[in-house]
């Protein structure tokens, strides 16, 4: 059931008569409304989830696109704004709104708040219009019908100073709203007098005119939306980022200079990261790590007396989820590791992931939190085909919901109080949907500036409501979309079905996930992953020193698990290898900063090739014509080409024109002339193009 | 805004906590729920119109559709229900939904009564299945497992016992709910005792156990879509029909017996219609015909004092709206005829035309109701690109809004007194929105039989809207969709898209529209025209003699109207002509009456084609597996042939196999084999199938 309350404590949409809705529901249409409704009709379309049961995703500083179908009855042209309010201002904030042809009408608005915001969309029958409309069409049948002077003069006097005289009236009230607005109150009593003076002009098309009569023109009734739409809007690293994880525990011996294995020993790794452009370095868990059912290397039952276990089998006789491991280092070695991350313009993330070892003091303070059976004991977690004897879940039916609610919530709380205000939660999926609903509604009450992140690598519907439910971020299929058809039809379903709610984060690895593709393709598929991810989706991240490193032994044949897997065991990478593909993401990271068109989904378009190896598609820049053309080998052994059919107009240039390519990987210039063009691409080697394009722009729409 | 005032008065859906949505809103998520929420969420997909905004639309007699995602977080399986509530039950109806596949849930209902439904779609934990799915694996792994007795028998003690243990009290808690249900409590007593026992077998597949669970089952907290779904249940006419249009004031030679001309002398017309299997006879406007700017013949501005005018100019000093032109007959008459279509199996439907001649009585009563210019004219009404010099349009804009709503709504009442049930709605789209839901939702109110036709042909989102508004029915863009491509693209949109609001009733013809199509094909173009409206949709009617004796003149080359129409002057018609369609549009509503799949439009599919001109579809039995193959040369000159590649499984038949066809145009029969087959059509002559279809059903999707 919707809730507008939030909304109704806000003061309304301004207009002439603010409570009239624009029409009234199918179940009070039994009586009369309490005023005349307007003729227009207002469908908000975008953005409204679920018919506004759950708020839309926007992002400071990025264009919102709303839109709305609004219509009156009958051929008189409809006009429309959209009004968003947001509870720092003390009132609604007016856009107009284009139409675009069959019906709807847009308009870009760009939030400079973060925060909960609200959409609604106001449609009123645009007089003036029609009326010039009328006008212009009789002017035309007046100097092109009639061809003696006396029967047009005579069709002038009759029709057309009738019409002139129909609009005194429209532009009296116009005048009588302008008020104290001189300029524009000049304007209206200049057209008024040429109407009763009958003198046809210039006027008619000034743009002051136009401008006066948007303004001040009589609005009444307005026709509104039946639903505010509802927009949480985040901070911009929210839409695009880079994210990198790394485990640490681990030693690296990067430029012969040991660091990690401690959260005070980590400069290193940032460094690291930071050189190659990301924004984000995202730690697995960091707590104490289960005694009880331990798992030894490459997920072993066996355990030895060195091993340390997975760290997302948290809690021990040392703590739970709000201690840090004593080995990793406490909690003012993580106070300064943010502070360390910050100057290199890197944010930290944690994992949140609310299961337990078996020996995790809730276990035995809190066991009504735990499903038991009939003998007593606890059954471990699953999540199929993957099993996990060393962690307990939680029992989300408990009757002690409420206080499991608050004490997860206040774990996130707690890591908030540390400076961290990113948290990837692992398997979200495997909670209940409502806690997550409050528990992010509640936290983002306070700190509106946390991300979430969820990895939920489940069902579509069960992803999309985790997203609905106010997951920033999104964990996706991206990861085992390889053929070109499988990524342009699951691209499309991101950039148009469910943009306006889930954001999609690109992983071409996880710790839990080393693809066959990557294993069997080796370093070429490494780097057309890598393409891919960074440019079909502002936000992207890997695996880091796997990923580098090409690293791609499974624990066996048919496997998605890493050989000696960072999970069970900490490892020593020796980075400064001369495979290492650390400069190319450098690279791509770098083109990712450079291109707008990179920072967004809104606009993706994948365009035809004859080759169906090759995946070829755009993004256009958000507030100029132009963009990025992206074409990449999915073959990662053999050399492929094709003609690639490109549809300029997505990215706004004119069609069948000459086009000036530059590919941002290896710097080369390309001159195309309109749509099609031969593309080759080797499978080891030279296997993608990020092209920036110019051209004559398309004519707009208008 | 969505008020739900109605189902709010209605008891709720039963259930253990029937107060349970299963989450909240987003704008309530700050604060804990009064109750802890259920695991399982639910997103109600079908029936659901703009959120709730809108009533859906179904058919007594006709399955009503329902879907919803419902699913549980983790790997828990979830169970559905759908409830109905009809304001004549006490009580709301469960409907058992089944999983159709990527966590949806469908159900088929369907409604025995006519008026408002509410549906409500509850879904819940099944832990049942997610018990008896875990003992299945235990079982496999057991059987499967290890091979001496001991370690079997010790892995059975150990484990299978344990879970067989963990069910007693599900089951215990299922037999207490069952309570006096003798039979199910004792078959869950059974099971209690065999888990006691440890004795598996045979029980865990019993359905008597099944269905107990499902019916006793705790289910405790439900999950509940966020809205309930109005859905309007109209009488079967609604959903399928035949109409026929004539010309009440025309005379026809048929048999040498001339009728026609007045009301009391229309029964040849009547027997005429009933004769072909028609159900609805509709007359244009009956009314007073205005003489102030009264047309000629073929729409001319200059008039001989015989004309009669066009029906459409409605009102003179003889009466307005609710009177009837002197010169067809009297209420009496009326009434008399609304008899005589009844026995013959046929209803009489009228024609509402809100609109005024200039000399209409409530232009001198009302001139409030219209809108005056300057000089205190009224400025004619206007359809683009057609004039009305006779018509005054009224001013839904008019302050005196509410009597003006009023009166209009009375115009439909003073008929539906004289026995009228059925309107076909003169440009519904030039009259206010509002004004329209007002009055189709009162008018049901007291009549909840009446059907409302809309002659919108305008704006897609215009004609959506007014579907959505409460028109029973709409006219389409049928008559202007003629390549394959078009149908293709149109019938998909109506069957899926806007299948659950708007009911597309097809005419080949209308006295406005005798397309280009009809004038250049000819007789060829007429049954192939008839054919697809008639297969096509459920609903299909013609303008009537005009169509039989395959006229089709226009009024001047390029234009859509015909010579000597009707709307302006009387005609003879002698229908007794060889080259009537007649006998041809008989058998097409006797075909359409034997078979179930063209009862509806829900399940048409379109197949591939190697010859575009030709155009193939399938529609599925409601309640059965089989159907109707369709297949239709556009071509209305040349003989065209083609393999057509049809999708058996969308009439629920296997793949890859044998198939008995019959075609009901022609009588022959027809085996084909797999897939595709070649099919050859005339271009005049044979050139249309209506197969039905028999083979073997595909394995069902369970």
């Amino acid at each position: 059931m919707i809730n507008l309350d939030v909304p109704r404590t806000a003061p309304l949409p301004p207009g002439e008569q603010p409570g009239t809705a624009s029409t009234f529901s199918a179940f009070d249409a039994a009586s009369l409304p309490a005023e005349r409704p307007s003729r227009v009709v207002v469908e908000l379309a975008r953005p409204l989830i679920d018919g506004g049961r759950f708020a839309a995703k926007a992002s400071q500083g990025s264009p919102l696109i709303v839109e709305a179908d609004v219509f009156a009855d009958g051929h008189d042209p409809a006009a429309a704004s959209c009004w968003i309010w947001h509870d720092s201002n003390a009132d609604w904030e007016e856009v107009p709104m284009r139409p675009i042809g069959n019906d709807r009408f847009r308009a870009e608005f760009t939030p400079s708040q973060i925060g909960m915001h609200f959409v609604s969309v106001m449609g009123w029958v645009d007089h003036f219009s029609a009326w010039k409309h009328k006008l212009r069409a009789e002017l035309e049948a007046d100097t092109g019908g009639s061809t003696t002077e006396t029967s047009r003069a005579k069709y002038f006097d009759a029709t057309i100073a009738l019409t002139l005289q129909d609009a005194e009236a429209m532009f009296r009230h116009a005048e009588t709203l302008a008020g104290d607005d001189a300029d524009a109150a000049s304007v209206l009593a200049d057209a008024r007098q040429a109407c009763a003076t009958a003198s046809i002009g210039l006027w008619l098309t000034q743009p002051e005119l136009e401008a006066a009569m948007r303004r001040y023109g009589r609005r009444h009734p307005v026709g509104r939306s039946s639903v505010m739409a509802p927009v949480w809007v985040d901070r911009p690293l929210a839409l695009f980022g880079a994210w990198y994880e790394f485990f640490p525990r681990s030693i690296w011996d990067r430029d012969a200079a040991r660091t990690g294995g401690r959260l005070d020993d980590l400069e290193g790794q940032l460094d690291h990261a930071a050189g190659m452009g990301f924004d984000v370095v995202y730690l697995p868990p960091i707590h104490p790590i289960g005694e009880v059912n331990r798992k030894g290397p490459n997920n072993s039952t066996t355990v030895e007396s060195q091993d340390k276990g997975s760290p997302w089998a948290i809690g021990s006789s040392a703590g739970g989820h709000c201690s840090i491991d004593p080995a990793l280092g406490n909690d003012d070695d993580l106070r300064r590791l943010v502070s360390q991350a910050e100057s290199r313009g890197l944010e930290l993330a944690l994992d949140i992931a609310f299961q337990c070892a078996p020996d995790h003091p809730w276990v035995e303070s809190n066991p009504q939190w735990f499903r038991h059976r009939a003998d007593g004991s606890i059954r471990y977690a699953e999540n199929p085909p993957k099993r996990y004897e060393d962690i307990v879940p939680l029992d989300f039916e408990t009757e002690d919901w409420e206080a499991l609610w608050h004490e997860l919530r206040n774990v996130i709380w707690h890591w908030i109080d540390h400076g961290i205000q990113i948290f990837r939660v692992d398997n979200p999926h495997t909670k209940a949907f409502a806690f997550w609903e409050w528990c992010i509604a509640t936290t983002r009450q306070a700190h509106p500036e946390v991300i979430f992140l969820a990895e939920a690598f489940t069902r579509p519907r069960v992803m999309e409501r985790l997203a609905k439910l106010g997951f920033t971020q999104s964990y996706t299929y991206f990861t085992w979309r390889q053929t070109s058809e499988e990524l342009q039809s699951y691209g499309i379903d991101l950039a148009e079905r469910t943009i306006d709610y889930l954001r999609p984060n690109f992983w071409p690895n996880t710790p839990d996930i080393l693809t066959e593709e990557l294993q069997h393709g080796g370093r070429s598929a490494f780097v057309a992953r890598a393409v891919l991810a960074a440019t079909l989706s502002p936000l992207w991240g890997i695996y880091g020193p796997a990923f580098e490193l090409v690293e791609r032994t499974p624990v066996r044949a048919g496997s998605e698990e890493y050989l000696d897997s960072e999970k069970y065991q900490p490892r020593h990478w020796d980075l400064e290898q001369p495979h290492s593909l650390a400069p190319f993401i450098t690279l791509l990271n770098t083109i990712r900063r450079d291109q707008p068109a990179l920072q967004h989904l809104e606009g993706l378009r994948f365009h035809p090739c004859t080759n169906p190896a090759l995946v070829c598609f755009t993004k256009p820049n958000p507030t100029s014509s132009g963009g990025v053309l992206v074409v990449v080998n999915t073959d990662h052994e053999a050399q492929q080409g094709g003609i690639v059919d490109v549809d300029w107009a997505a990215i706004s240039l004119a069609y069948e024109s000459t086009y000036h390519l530059t590919d941002q990987l290896g710097g080369e210039h390309f001159t195309w002339h309109g749509p099609t063009n031969y593309v080759e691409l080797d499978g080891d080697g030279l296997n993608a193009h990020i092209f920036t394009v110019d051209g004559p722009s398309a004519e707009s729409p208008s």
